[in-house]
């Protein structure tokens, strides 16, 4: 490595070279220096300088904190070019150079490096400097800010010595302000100042100005390492082996008369996008003053009232910095003496909205293109449209006001009001009222879904990022804080106690599920409207266009398995409604409807538990039936031909096998509740192709196991044993025998519950397993699925079914189920004299899928990964479980880069995922592949599935923009990257 | 295909050359055809015939039963080759040549196949033939078996009509033998026989003996498709598709006269392998009679009394024989008037003991060779010699008693009786007292393994085999019955209700874990003793020799990572007592020895419930202290080196972490149990080491999650309830005050056991996460391991621990966990003064531990496959639950070939274990892998582990002879056959 530390910002040629890239300069250098190195280079007016390279900073710092050989020296004769090109002299009274020391890492990490102004100054170049400008207060003001700034950030001094002793002469002086102070009274400060240096440190400011240099750069290179610029590259994840730069440049000044000045000026308006200067400016004043907000600022679009020429400058220069970075620009800059100097220029910081509107007008100005505008965009930016936010003032003021009450884990975007509901009855009730309700739980279970989604917002004192909450809440796209650990909830009394404080039942809090933070009372909202959103809607506009074009690219270099229309984007929703508003997301088919969600619904509940509380004793019997008619169909038996003898057998046998089921209670209630939800399915799956209406519907069976849908065994055990004891009171008639009733229908739901009970459900008996031990249920969907694609194709809408089969793990398991369930869908197309076109296809979440995907896939027509799951099983975390017991400590402590529930595992996860396409697609080669787990609305994800080639990525609703970015970005950033 | 259906037994050398080999031959011919037509190319006596193919009937049963085209032709052809031979004429009443019909499938199957005898006879065939034999009551009595045989067999005539028509006809004779029946008796019967075809099939007997012939063909054909024939193939694991060959072979008559006779002859003895003929004969017989018992038998080996010349030449044949087919022979003889004739032969079936006598006595005689001897064994052989077996004739008669109480699934073999203990801690109080115990349960628990291990055998009513139950007593090879439903067990009364008769805690009962089968009262037991076992000593002593043979042959061969010692066999033991028995049955070390067994021992279990209840309170105290002290010892915070001034706030933060250990009272109670525990493991450990000197020893840290260690939820949920009831109570003073003092113990449990509660237990916090959350516990193991280790070494063994961590998934999981465990055994051998050779690895049981397998080579210096679990996981089956619930059903509809927990599932599980394998040694080339599941112990699952090329399987000691044989007989059927 080079051990060239110091680059002059006329040397930036000299860098590129070295570097080879742009990027490397600016990794070289750091974003500032290399802008105003390159300010310079493009005729700007900069003011000469600097920079103490990045990789200086990490050989001081791998060396104990010691300057690397041959640095200083380098700096010296920098330094020394810089006063040629000043015609000044570093530490000289008669024309003194002063130098700013700023820090400049590669990414912007604003407030968390440190800054001195004003190096050289010293008892000897003060005195000079008067006599140079006649502007007394100037100089004593600079020398006691060096005085203080220098103190602080480079000699470890507490800000709070130079306050006491600045409020102390003050207070003598009986003033308030800063400004108030006269010259001899900062002189007399820098006195004092000089004093705090000896008390604090027992030594001596340092007069030598060499000495302020050396201290300054090492401070900025040691503020790398500081508490707080560790805290904010871990939250950015900047890595920690960058290193900052150091910009040593030559002090120009803004108040040195009313032709003097400074500003900081945006090119365009950062909250808005709007095409106009943006910023403030002050005559006659330092740069801290603006952002100090002592005085009040002008507009910077009004500068030419007074200074028509350097108004003109700066907008020329403005639009030259556009032209040059092909972004809105961020700039600092000063006038001395009628001068301009450009302190500095960077890309500037915007709101989403700002990003959005500068990158889509850019394109129309010819500045960028359009993979560019699409690159320019980040995820947070696009999620910012799609959930209402809290006025920002209101938030300010509500925690001036005390009215934070809690913070949990901001598990799902958004702003919500409302009042507290302690059930979900409660708040299904509330909400079909047409009340705002906030839903309060310890923690939310399935059976709490038909709450959840009545509720405007989800709040729990349990759970993670992933806890059943959390996932709900975001599939819904609802507004929910998670494991909001203060909140002490007492369910019987229904209040929350928190804070010190009590809320009850209907009191109306705030919770921003962006912030994780809860508020008493009502903030409120801005409301944004996706319809509304003309440029975003072109910006996703052309991702679509871009992720087909790469996948039209990517097929045509013969990349096998790539699919043509790239890596699309599809929902999961469960209902109508979901379906429309992904669709109105951009959303280009269904890739989960859950159909279980459906089981929960309060009407149907009952009809289900009789179903499931049937299905053991029924099953057993109508299997028996089934096997027998298969046999004499086939006229096979496990595999070879029967003879006659045999056929006659087979016929009694059957014979009596529909006796036992015509005969059978169990057979009655089962298959009446299976009768009873058929029209509810039906109707439910109707809604979906209506609203789907010439895309994809993927519609999975029933997935959960079947005691998901009963009480707990813990409820249970806890209410027949108080039952039992209730009994064994003296009571009489009537009571007795109702208690006894009770108990009785109890016992025997226990019964049940403990006969279903399992040891580790995730496991268990659910998904395919259910459909090879209790073939009806699926069936009855399967009818009810094709009864409604052709009920709607009748009405006119072009319908694609696809039924997906959870959880296969041996392709055995596929084969008997998927041809009992297509013999099922073929006899209801013929029953409506209608054609459909449909896939059958599975689930691939058990690894033992992914590792034998070739077989599966000479079944499946399609494979959907269902990463939740296979995170699970490949991992063996039970998510449940995990994330409350030891997953966020690893997380903490770095064992795990991220939670594998949010971001896709792509080393073990991945590669049994990536496993699972190219064995499938190896045996079917036009395979749809796609995800539908969590994780489809995940970027970094979406990347991953990109890479795989899947065909697409299936989320909430409320994800399906930001994975169309996302998708996008995928294929900018990899085009013409081969793909396995 | 060819379609030549027929070979006279003349044409073996044809058929030969047509298949290419012997065993094709067999496959062509069946093994009677074959060994028929062999014995006739070695000169030995054997009636002229020919054979119709297996293909045969294949093509005939795929037609649909029709015989293919140009079959009957060819056997017309080979009919009258064979009169030729033979001297006489199918059908010509002055000469008939009678034929026998007989099946011969490739493989034996004994009682499975018909024959047929004398066709040909007929009416006019029968005065001719009693012309020619002056023999009128044979003849007769031959016509009479032909009718009932071709009847029943051919025409499907029920047996009992003959039967009745033969007992009305004893009754008017006032006769009960058959030998009591005259010629003109079975005359009449002849008639009567003829009478039953018309009245049960309304036609006559076939007359024409052609029409009889092809008749009787077709009926071998077809008894290829009964039901008992697919019963026994489906057993037996014989495919479909083979089919069955008919022999049609010229009848000799052993009843021609006292120079005539038949038997069946062994050439060693078949119960004890004793090299001595064996078998019996009866002088003027036909071959029935000897079976049939109808007449006292002789002994073979006193032939030479009747017939000294005969006996000679049948010694000679047998030693050809057994020199031809290099195995003892079971062969039928018929002597004609003074001729002898071969009319079968075949390996001969033998006991287990006999089998390993016969192979290590053809080893000395030089008829074998040891690999041969090895591969003649089966595994089932081996197992015999382990367990007690019940003695054969008690249980007939047992059963003939009514005292088979019921069956269940024969989980763990070997007999065993005792008194019926309804629970753990009953079983182990008397199983202490001397007593010999079955404990009877519905269900088993980790909780109930110190009365399991106190008892004689283990019986429950629910389970599979591999529920826990079944799981444990193979591992300590204790017979168990499990899943035997018809048991009704009341655990308030202490009984247990089946077949209608009720036991009592205490009664006697005889369980046969082979068998599955329970019986009332005492059975007497055969027990073996192993080291009596010369012979079979020295057959597994040469099955460890060629495993090793073969590994250090592949590893010449270049075979990258194939261990040079090849597949040894380890065991799995918790126990001195069982790692002694395991040595003398062979094993080459402990895979498994599971340290959480001992915590469950009656004077710890307190302490670890100490333990648990303040570990996490405890821990997150003694973690703060852990962090700091790394800090400061390595001078890096999250990977940056720390300055000055951040080294002395940690100081300071760590001064005030050390306050907080000292007085907080859960650390006091957490580190006073890990204190107490400490000594217990260590003296464990030090028994291990001696008993396996010499021998590596893998120790695994705890491993189950820590709630498993404390009373369920449910119990502690009832019980809460129930005393809060009791409390409501009108009750006075002590009493009410002790009640309160309970409840609140047992709600302290119920709080703790509700925040430890899990979903998924099977995927929750255990294993290496506990290692992570809860350092102190594997801490306190390792220190155990290695002070035991010190203490044995220093005492003169030769130690060789290894210690294993479970359920890595990522390998910053092992980089953490393994850095701080080494570190503690480094301390001890420092401490101790002493080095010990050790190693540091993990179990692969985690899918995703398999697929980053590389990345965990980098650290473990061994892989165990922990199959149980990796097949849960890579399924996603809860072994606790897939059996009960569906996996039974699976392997019923033949959706999985075997249940994956008894036999490795090469296509999936072992996909990841030989993907774990090869990117494991890619890493780390001397790699030491092995597995440690239940699969250590399955031959089948044992091959799979050669092909992988792994180290050693690990299995129960009983298991271990088993294991070794099957590592031998993997290498001589792979041998030189290139692995991955």
């Amino acid at each position: 490595m080079s051990n060239k530390w110091v680059y002059l910002f006329g040397e930036v040629a000299q860098a590129e070279q070295a570097m080879g890239s742009w990027d490397g300069v600016r990794g070289l250098l750091g974003g500032k220096g290399a802008n105003l190195a390159d300010m310079m280079r493009a005729g700007l007016p900069v003011p000469p300088g600097f920079t103490v390279t990045t990789r200086g900073c990490m050989a001081y710092i791998n060396s104990g904190f010691n300057l690397p050989e041959g640095m200083w020296e380098q700096v010296l004769t920098a330094l020394a070019q810089v006063e040629k090109e000043a015609n000044k002299k570093f530490g000289d009274p008669s024309n003194p150079l002063l130098v700013s020391v700023r820090s400049g890492a590669k990414f912007s990490m604003p407030g968390m490096m440190d800054t001195i102004l004003n190096v050289g100054l010293n008892d000897k170049v003060a005195p000079g400097m008067i006599a140079l400008t006649g502007n007394e207060r100037f100089v004593w003001d600079s020398y006691r800010r060096l005085l203080a700034m220098f103190g602080h950030t480079a000699m470890g001094i507490d800000d709070e010595a130079f306050d006491h002793v600045m409020n102390a002469l003050k207070a003598e002086l009986n003033v308030t302000l800063d400004t108030e102070l006269k010259a001899e009274n900062l002189k007399e400060l820098v006195k004092r100042f000089k004093q705090v240096y000896v008390q604090e440190l027992g030594r001596e400011f340092p007069q030598d100005p060499l000495e302020q240099l050396q201290i300054a750069v090492r401070a900025v290179f040691d503020s790398w390492m500081g508490k707080r610029a560790i805290d904010y590259r871990r939250v950015e994840h900047i890595p920690d082996d960058l290193g900052t730069a150091v910009n040593v440049v030559t002090m120009v000044f803004g108040n040195m008369g009313d032709d003097s000045g400074t500003g900081v000026a945006f090119t365009r308006d950062p909250a808005t996008g709007q095409r106009v200067i943006y910023g403030d400016y002050l005559l006659n004043a330092q740069g801290e003053d603006v952002v100090a907000g002592i005085r009040n600022t002008k507009k910077v679009a009004d500068l030419g009232d007074d200074m028509p020429a350097i108004a003109e400058q700066l907008q020329a220069i403005g639009k030259k910095l556009e032209l040059h970075y092909k972004d809105m620009q961020d700039t600092e800059f000063t006038i001395e003496k009628g001068k301009l100097w450009m302190l500095q220029t960077r890309n500037g910081k915007r709101t989403a909205r700002a990003t959005v509107k500068i990158a889509v007008d850019m394109v129309a100005e010819g500045l960028i293109t359009k993979e560019q505008a699409v690159m320019r965009v980040t995820p947070k930016d696009v999620d910012f449209f799609l959930h209402p936010q809290f006025d920002e003032k209101a938030v300010k003021a509500a925690k001036l006001a005390g009215r934070l009450l809690a913070e949990g884990v901001n598990a799902s975007p958004g702003a919500a009001v409302g009042k507290l509901a302690f059930d979900a009855n409660t708040a299904e009730a509330w909400g079909k009222a047409g009340e705002a309700v906030i839903m309060i739980r310890a923690e939310t279970k399935p059976d709490d879904v038909h709450g959840m989604v009545a509720s405007k917002g989800i709040l729990t004192s349990r759970g993670g990022a992933t806890a059943h909450a959390a996932v709900v809440a975001r599939q819904f796209g609802i507004p929910a804080v998670v494991g909001a650990a203060a909140l002490h909830i007492d369910q019987d009394l229904r209040e929350v106690t928190v804070a010190g404080r009590t809320l009850k039942e209907g009191d109306i809090v705030s919770l921003d599920g962006a912030t994780g933070q809860v508020y008493e009372g009502t903030l409120p909202k801005v409301d944004p409207d996706f319809k509304k959103e003309v440029e975003l809607a072109t910006l996703l506009g052309w991702a679509d266009e871009i992720s087909a074009n790469a996948g039209a690219r990517q097929w045509e270099a013969g990349l096998q398995g790539f699919p043509t229309r790239g890596l699309q984007v599809w929902t999961n929703a469960d209902y109508p409604k979901d379906a429309r508003r992904a669709r109105e997301y951009g959303a280009k088919g269904i890739g989960l409807c859950r159909t279980e969600h459906m089981f929960f619904e309060q009407e149907r509940l009952p009809h289900v538990q009789d179903m499931i509380l049937n299905a053991e004793e029924a099953q057993k019997l109508l299997n028996v039936v089934s096997r027998y008619e298969r046999i004499l169909e086939t006229g096979k038996e496990e595999g070879q031909a029967i003879k006659e003898a045999r056929r006659d057998e087979i016929e009694a046998e059957l014979e009596k096998a529909r006796t036992d089921v015509v005969e059978s209670p169990a057979v009655k209630v089962y298959r009446s509740s299976l009768d009873f939800l058929l029209p509810y399915q039906r109707s439910d799956f109707y809604g979906l192709f209506e609203a789907m209406d010439g895309l994809p519907v993927i519609i999975r069976l029933i997935d959960p196991p079947l005691h998901e849908f009963l009480p707990t065994l813990e409820t249970l055990l806890v209410e027949v044993t108080d039952l039992e004891a209730d009994l064994d009171l003296p009571r009489t008639g009537t009571g007795k025998q109702l208690l006894g009733e009770t108990l009785s229908a109890k016992r025997k739901m226990l019964t049940a519950v403990e006969r279903m009970h399992e040891s580790n459900p995730m496991m268990g008996l659910r998904g395919i397993r259910l459909g090879i031990i209790f073939p009806d249920i699926m069936k009855m969907q399967v009818r009810a699925i094709f009864e409604a694609a052709c009920d709607a194709a009748a009405a006119g809408y072009a319908v694609h079914p696809e039924v997906m089969i959870p959880l296969t793990g041996h392709v055995n398991e596929l084969k008997l189920t998927q041809a009992e369930l297509e013999k099922v869908a073929r006899q209801v197309m013929t029953e409506k004299g209608r054609e459909i076109s449909y896939k059958f296809g599975t689930m691939m979440e058990i690894p033992r899928a992914c590792v034998t995907a070739d077989a599966v896939a000479g079944l499946a027509e399609f494979f959907s990964f269902g990463t939740n799951d296979l995170t699970q099983m490949t991992f063996g975390y039970s998510r449940d479980d995990a994330e409350r017991r030891f997953l966020v400590e690893y997380v903490e402590q770095g064992i795990l880069p991220v939670n594998p529930f949010q971001t896709l595992d792509a080393e073990g996860v991945g590669a049994l995922l990536r496993m699972g396409v190219r064995k499938g697609r190896a045996a079917r080669n036009e395979l749809e592949v796609g995800i539908c787990g969590e994780h489809g609305g995940d970027p970094e994800s979406v990347e991953f599935c990109y890479l795989a080639g899947l065909n697409y990525v299936s989320c909430s609703p409320f994800r399906v923009p930001v994975a169309r970015l996302a998708a996008a970005q995928s294929a900018i950033k990899h085009r013409g990257k081969l793909l396995d």
